[in-house]
């Protein structure tokens, strides 16, 4: 190890730290220097925190300790032990201390405690004379004993609460409290055979530093990191404390408190304390704690300094805290504080009140709302007082829950719509094809994929709660049954419900509680509308969908897909013998006969959307996607070659066209603009539809603002040949680009983003297609690759995330920001939207806001999120303190 | 039009033109203009030419003339009269003009020309009279009538001929000559009821500028500008120019000239001439042209004045020259000169003979050489002198000529080459599986696909010859058999011939002439080492290749794909094996089988580039490209059921992985690095087999330099995690990456192009993977593209040729380009190649040269088209006239 690094300072004392060196103190370290310093030293047990830098150093050095760390430990005990005039292991008025990880952000029960340690048997005996308790005293080397062979050298804890229950039963009681000083003693030495206890309390503190910094590396840390998307560089802090006690006896207590209710958020403290007991006593759950206001009776001093300290710390941090406490012999010490987690409705409900009472700003009120918790207030529950039986989990693929009957195909759903029926559609899998059974549907169950997946991105998108990949069901369609295990355990018409926020599956009648959009969450909304500079607008294929997005408070369509109105029941025949026509004549004649449907649909968008933009993409997918699989014709023509059926020449006309249609990369096949150029008939009959409908709306006093978006674009050529089109078909009814309507195209491919210089010439707005842009720039199929690449790749820290779900900025996002900048090049007013998934992901958001975008775009159930997310963009750009894009 | 329109130029004087005007003027009318300043006015008849930017005025303006231009054509025809002495339309003596299309670039035959323009009732009698000639008189006005009929009005050609039969007919004589002044003129009266003549010759002048400006948007020239990539904005001139006669007797004539062998390129001028003839009569082939030998025979003046007029001409252009000429009563006039377009070998002979003469240095020499014809030397060729009859006719996609009993699958092309048969490989398609049968094949025959079909591209890569998309053939490879036009007319075994350079296909047992590389060539290739700055690597998969392309004169391998090892007979059930393998164990060995495999064909490839880099690449297509085909298996295992075989369970298992590696988008789905980090166990084998050649090679004495690249690599950490892979490997054979090999990575993925700053930290090289890089950055697959969308694309003009032949500059040359910068930002000196097919395509090559690329790696045949297309880019970049990249 070098010089420098031996002049590296690894050791601060609490008194030197503050909130602002959270990342070489952690959050804790930095969170007790803070409380030090403005509830005095006296409110807190003093100590010291060993950095984050030393727990990186200790990983890269192959768990050696950085050189000088040993050294600063040492000089830091040393002023402990002078502040509090005790020594560690000292047999007459010995020093404990605790030794508690702390990241920089919290990973709760992720690493690793050690509590009471300088304990020995010397210093037991110090501690009972000091104390004057010899059961307290021995209860706190058994603690020690036990918690050290447990974190430090990993010995499985049953072994410690097998002996504990060995001992009561021999001893005729049923609590641990009621074990006297002899039985502790018994069990403090069964567990010192346990493991050979290190005596030396020097080596005691070495052992335990490392054990925190080896829990950085654990399994349960690992997977914590990955799931909330913590670097694995940032490692963890020590901090080495005096420990006070909460066992001391009736005026001794431990508690946890929050400022404010940590459920619903309102403005009452909350928390729960034990009289006689240590913090871990509170956690456990061994014994029942009592309702922190009842501390009011118990010692009503510590009541009120604690209520007092509360709001304090609250004030000072502008944000709703929760805290731990020890009561030692009446006398109140503060542990920790950080900022509360919190539901939803609780975070909203502080935000409301932080305004109200002047601690917060609107925008500083906002900033502490989790915008991706908000999904949960705007979908029906399980209802949380009920438990029930988990038949299995999966993926929590689209939030809210549902129940109803099992069908296995989209057409059992629809028909149960038909009837009012409630059902869930359970498939292995989803394709284009089921897409009419997620809107007949309460919700979608599968087996297979993940949040990636098709079922879960239409789900998502239109709303219905589904759970994803619950892989220990088979889903046998043909044989119309579900097995677990090899064994039926449900046939089509059972109850199923699902639980699309939590990924849990369950044959229990659940009651479900219906979401209420609260005065304060709409409150919030509103502020969070006036600090955002980005706007929201839906993806919505439906009059219904439209409806619904323009509740939530979405400011136009930035994505209706026009695919999903061939799939209806009454439009797919005519789709495909649009598909199977022989020649223009038959091929216009069935299109002709889409028209009015087409229109039909526009209208009723149109109506719903009055006054607001309305962004209508023209057909994207390529047409196979509309004929029955290649596998199936295959098979039916076979059977009907055998069985010399009627149908024979109509299946090989289809079969034939199926296999001419058939592509090996369909993603990169003949869709977008390529359909349009290629079968001009198609985008003519859904420009006559859109045209018509606009007269039609205009007539009747709706306020119309169509623009019409051409998917999949390459080349200027590509999109001059489509204006021409497009101003074609609208010039037969009167109508001119730019005027009555605008004309603008997806920019979802590199190329397009590169040259998006040229393409702008013919484009009256750009909207991302981030989907397929992460496809085509990551060589990635959204298809493929989640079920075999993605977990893998999280594994071996590729990526901490899917780049489905948070936009690739380094990447794809430069690609995003090039095609911004060189479109606004050619066209300084260039309307800038992004549509797809992206589009409602609060990280993925605020890259956009610092990009120039105008407008985000996402399924109607993401918009409220998306407009909190839109305003904490702005509301950290103007603070300064933005991600530093 | 604006008085700026007004005010532009659009008429030049011969006199005031020049060669550098090529643009404005057409590259007749500046080569006229050039002539015309150094052969002095008396050789050249005087004229003047419409501008090309008149011709884009006419069209833009929607076939109106430009204003100014009526005026200053009758200027410019004013001056022309003056220097004549004669007027046009003159009853005395009049002045007869040519009125000739010239586009910036030679499109023969595709414009229009109207001769002996100015005659009438009247100026015919003056013309007699001047002359001493009524035959030579009225022959001229009836060509002129019928000229302008057929040019000017579009009246059908086969109207006047026939009536030329039947005036022939009717006086009892054989040839045009043969008919008198009375037959000539009762023709001209019969031409002028076709339609009505315009008397005035101002009109018709009018009219034959007109014609010429329609003639550029003609059916001809939009097809050839098609085929030839000349835009359509360039528009044509129109040259003016007084007529001289080559039919005033029998001291006239009419020629045209080279000034050197145009097939072979031997030092001696060729051509051809006809006495008392115009030019169009030595074209057409009615009569049978005299060699220009024998002008020495006939006017041995004329003969000497053109020898040494062609001797200055082509010193003066530096090049080959093409000219046409008219004798006049013993005066010689040039009317016309340009570079010769000449076959490869003549174009290599001029090459060199001119710079052993003096007259160019090597770097000019090579700059007159066509790069991509070069293509045609290296391959077998039908025997030019031998007839026969055309079965069918495809698309030209692997050059050389082939001949063989039919086979309809790789096996049978395997077994066949096990006993020296000579057999043509015949599909509806290829596909991986059939990879095989293109080695053991003499050629390749397809009904369906183009230029980038996969059965295209590997004939290409393999230099077999191939024929693809010979859509009226129906080649049913169950039957066994081939059918046209629903008969059969091939079965299994029959001779076939394909010409893959011209798309031919033949029954006939045609003689195949072999290549020889000739002297001429192979100087021509050592100057191009000489100049270029690009090093010519070689993608080669066998030790036969790598020898082919090391003759050719390859540096290197760029692209060793390990892939196409595992199609081998001896390979496939082993790779079925490894990916059916249950568990790691079953894997392991199966791979070990392969490993001896694998270093065998690795130590053949190290022998062969003894002292030249190797750059292999791991394996990267998805796993089941080696497995059956799902339906197959399907099918199979259907019918094993039925016979209750005892295959069942091994075909079910088959059946569930073949099922469980499906992917809906292969091409972005689980290959490249993905596989090595899914399944290690087989790019460890592959290391293995590298390393263990290695050694052996280097035991051996082969001086080894071996390049181990990782395909799609879009993050760092991948191309980290497989650095940790490979060099773990190299270290058991004690070799360290850096000294005993290197490792790098393919560039094909956008985001890689992106991010190539971090990417190469980890790479020693990279290599540029323009195929798939196109296939993303366009979102075009090309399996799926060519068929529908490329032919469609080129008709609409998003572009003029497939971005999988030349390299789309403007969009994936950026990434290129930002991928070459980034990647030398992190490290200065990093090895940068291409591969793939853009590696040998010339355009693409200078743009590689311009984008600080070190090597570009191609198929064994084109290595040395590459050479010299690589000088070129560097004489072009030496000369100040690079592409302007």
């Amino acid at each position: 190890m070098s010089e420098a690094a031996a002049a590296t300072r690894w050791v601060y004392d609490f008194a030197d730290g503050s909130r602002e060196m959270r990342d070489l103190l952690g959050g804790k370290g930095a969170n007790v220097a803070e409380m030090t310093r403005i509830l005095g030293a006296e409110r807190v047990p003093a100590g010291f925190t060993i950095t984050t830098e030393a727990c990186v150093a200790y990983m890269q050095g192959d768990k050696a300790f950085p050189d000088g760390l040993d050294g600063q430990v040492a000089e830091a005990l040393g002023r402990l032990e002078a502040a509090a005039g005790k020594r560690l292991g000292d047999p007459e008025d010995p020093l404990l201390v605790s030794v508690r990880s702390g990241a920089r952000e919290s990973m709760p029960g992720m690493l690793d405690t050690v509590l009471n340690l300088g304990l020995n048997d010397a210093s037991v005996a110090g501690l009972a004379a000091r104390t004057g308790n010899e059961r307290f005293a021995w209860d706190s080397y058994r603690r020690f004993v036990q918690m050290y062979g447990n974190v430090v050298l990993g010995i499985e804890g049953e072994r410690f609460e097998d002996a504990i229950q060995a001992i009561k039963q021999d001893r005729g009681v049923t609590e641990d409290t009621d074990l006297d000083r002899a039985a502790l003693e018994e069990l403090t030495r069964t567990f010192q055979g346990f493991y050979d206890f290190p005596s030396d309390p020097q080596d005691q503190l070495r052992g335990a530093i490392q054990a925190v910094f080896d829990s950085w590396m654990g399994r349960r840390a690992v997977e914590y990191r990955r799931i909330n998307r913590i670097p694995e560089d940032w490692g963890t802090a020590v901090n080495v404390q005096q420990m006070v006690f909460g066992n001391k006896g009736d005026t001794s207590g431990s508690g946890v408190a929050f400022s404010r209710d940590e459920v619903t958020g309102e403005p009452e403290p909350s928390g729960d304390f034990l009289p006689n007991a240590q913090g871990e006593d509170v956690v456990s759950g061994v014994r029942t704690p009592r309702d922190i206001r009842e501390l009011k009776d118990w010692q009503p001093e510590v009541h009120a300094q604690l209520f007092e300290i509360l709001r304090t710390l609250e004030a000072h941090y502008g944000d709703m805290q929760d805290t731990e406490f020890t009561v030692e012999e009446g006398r109140l010490y503060m542990l920790q504080t950080r900022n509360a987690k919190r539901p939803a409705q609780a975070a909203v409900r502080f935000a409301v009140d932080a305004v109200g009472e002047g601690l917060l700003d609107k925008g500083q009120a906002i900033a502490t709302i989790e915008a991706e918790k908000l999904d949960a207030l705007l979908h029906p529950t399980f209802d949380p007082d009920v438990t029930y039986e988990v038949l299995a989990r999966g993926v929590a693929a689209s939030p809210g829950a549902a129940k109803g009957a099992i069908v296995f195909t989209a057409e059992d759903a629809v028909a149960a719509a038909a009837d009012d029926r409630a059902v869930v559609l359970v498939r292995p899998f989803t394709e284009a094809e089921d897409v009419a059974g997620f809107h007949a549907a309460q919700g979608v169950l599968t087996s297979e994929g993940g949040k990636a997946s098709h079922a879960a991105l239409v789900a998502r998108g239109m709303g219905v709660p589904a759970v994803t990949g619950a892989g220990t069901l088979e889903i046998d369609v043909r044989a119309g049954e579900v097995r677990l295990d090899g064994a039926v355990v449900l046939r089509e018409g059972d109850l199923i419900a699902i639980d699309g926020t939590t990924g849990t599956v369950t044959t229990d009648d659940v009651v479900l509680i219906d979401p209420v959009m609260s005065d304060e969450f709409r409150t919030v909304l509103a502020w969070c509308d006036e600090l955002r500079r980005l706007d929201v607008r839906t993806n919505a294929d439906t009059p219904e969908d439209a409806v619904k997005a323009r509740e939530f408070g979405a400011q136009g369509i930035g994505l209706c897909r026009t695919e999903h109105m061939f799939f209806g029941e009454d439009r797919h025949d005519k789709m495909v013998r649009v598909i199977l026509a022989d020649g223009d004549e038959e091929r216009r004649s069935a299109l002709a006969e889409l028209l009015p449907l087409q229109q039909g649909d526009f209208e009723g968008i149109f109506a719903a959307m009055d006054g607001l933009p309305v962004t209508i993409r023209l057909l994207d997918p390529p047409l196979h996607e509309f004929l029955p699989k290649l596998h199936d014709v295959e098979a039916q023509a076979e059977r009907a070659r055998i069985e010399r059926s009627d149908d024979l020449d109509h299946l090989e006309h289809t079969l034939d066209r199926v296999r001419s249609l058939q592509e090996v990369n369909p993603m990169l096949g003949t869709r977008g603009v390529r359909l349009g150029i290629l079968y001009p008939a198609i985008y003519e009959m859904q420009l006559e539809g859109i045209f018509r409908a606009l007269l039609a709306a205009r007539a009747a006093g709706t306020d119309v603002h169509v623009e019409v978006m051409v998917p999949l674009v390459d080349y200027e050529r590509e999109l001059e040949l489509l204006r021409g089109l497009i101003e074609r078909v609208g010039a037969a009814h009167d109508l001119v680009a730019g005027r009555d309507y605008l004309i603008g195209t997806m920019i979802e491919l590199p190329r397009a983003c590169l040259l998006a210089d040229w393409i702008a010439h013919e484009a009256d707005f750009f909207s991302f297609g981030t989907n397929d842009l992460t496809q085509t720039a990551l060589g990635f199929s959204r298809d493929d690759i989640e079920g075999r690449i993605l977990a893998r790749y999280i594994e071996m820290k590729v990526f901490d995330r899917s780049p489905f779900e948070t936009l690739d900025a380094p990447g794809v996002g430069q690609l995003v920001r090039m095609g911004a900048w060189l479109g606004r090049k050619t066209k300084a007013g260039l309307k800038l939207g992004v549509c797809g998934e992206h589009g409602g992901d609060p990280d993925s958001i605020d890259f956009f806001h610092h990009s120039g975008i105008d407008y985000v775009s996402c399924s109607p159930y993401r918009v409220p999120v998306a407009r909190v997310a839109a305003a904490q963009a702005a509301v950290r750009d103007d603070g300064g303190d933005g991600a530093g894009w």
